[in-house]
């Protein structure tokens, strides 16, 4: 079975330290997870790679779950107002479809032993993460991606065809579910600062 | 560490193995789905507890990621055609909202351990099912789950108000995404087929 190298994963867990600091003072990180991150490093046998507290994209795409071949045109951590996505949907003719995205947080922590790994594991869907799984296992560590089943795609052009009938009621709604994710965040926190890992 | 049982795990893959002979019997089991479950039965390290090869349904739920609070009012494991769906929005009064939610395909597999858990893992992943990962960890057995990015939820109805403008559209869409999802299926097929497990 590949093992843990615990001297490499310390040295992935320092560098993943650094990249923290100098994005918090670039301004880089998203502030509403920002003290989860924290929390994340004030534990030993843990450290977190990357991470987005929610938000809200348009992109371009044949398909929502499409990634390298889609095209993002829009994002924001925050809700958003009727008139921004209007202004885009206006001006932005599609190449193939433009899907507003709401998708809740997502979390990849990586663990010294899957002992631990197993404990995020059970932490993340006590909390609420239903969808989280160890999504790799090598000598860098195990890493438990943290993730929530809000993720929603919204139709709202097809080439040049706006398919959507009431736009104010689509972003009322998608601003809903990204604050229901942001406030899962929070539950989570609570959740992880208890757990003993 | 929680370790797996072997003795455990092996009475759990011959219930598993009768429930699905029996499941066969009755015609519970998914048509399109058959052969990558006998193929999992073919390999003595993995067994298969639960799949679907990818399906429509039609949920009244607030959100489309709901389980337990959500009403399922149609479920169908092959494309559908306009006038079934229309049938339904005329018909069904909705309590919170009419979701017609397109479901890739979903399989969960249990390894003997660890090793062939990340195997399984990274064969699923090359396979094109980018969001899978290890779900649980004990006695019974290691449980992959192995899912794509294909889930994607159309808002039909808001309580008494048809909120799509162009339902044959959707449908259409719809039906593309479940084929997509099957077509996957084949792919994992082959790549289960062809590994060492």
């Amino acid at each position: 079975m590949t093992q843990v190298d615990e001297r490499l994963w310390r040295v992935k867990r320092e560098e993943a330290y650094r990249r923290f600091l100098s994005d918090l003072e670039i301004g880089y990180v998203d502030r509403d997870i920002k003290h989860i991150i924290e929390l994340i490093f004030s534990k030993k046998r843990i450290f977190s790679t990357s991470s987005c507290s929610g938000r809200i994209t348009i992109v371009d795409a044949l398909y929502p779950w499409q990634r390298d071949e889609a095209t993002v045109i829009f994002k924001k951590h925050e809700p958003v107002d009727v008139a921004e996505i209007e202004g885009i949907l206006k001006n932005q003719k599609a190449l193939y479809r433009l899907w507003m995205i709401v998708s809740g947080p997502i979390l990849h922590i990586n663990a010294l032993n899957l002992d631990v790994a197993a404990t995020v594991l059970t932490v993340a869907r006590n909390a609420g993460f239903k969808h989280s799984g160890i999504i790799s296992i090598g000598s860098n560590g195990i890493v438990v991606e943290i993730v929530s089943g809000i993720w929603v795609p919204f139709l709202l052009k097809d080439e040049d065809d706006v398919v959507v009938k009431d736009l104010s009621k689509v972003v009322k709604l998608a601003n809903t579910m990204l604050l229901e994710g942001k406030q899962r965040l929070e539950k989570l926190f609570k959740f992880l600062r208890d757990a003993d890992i």
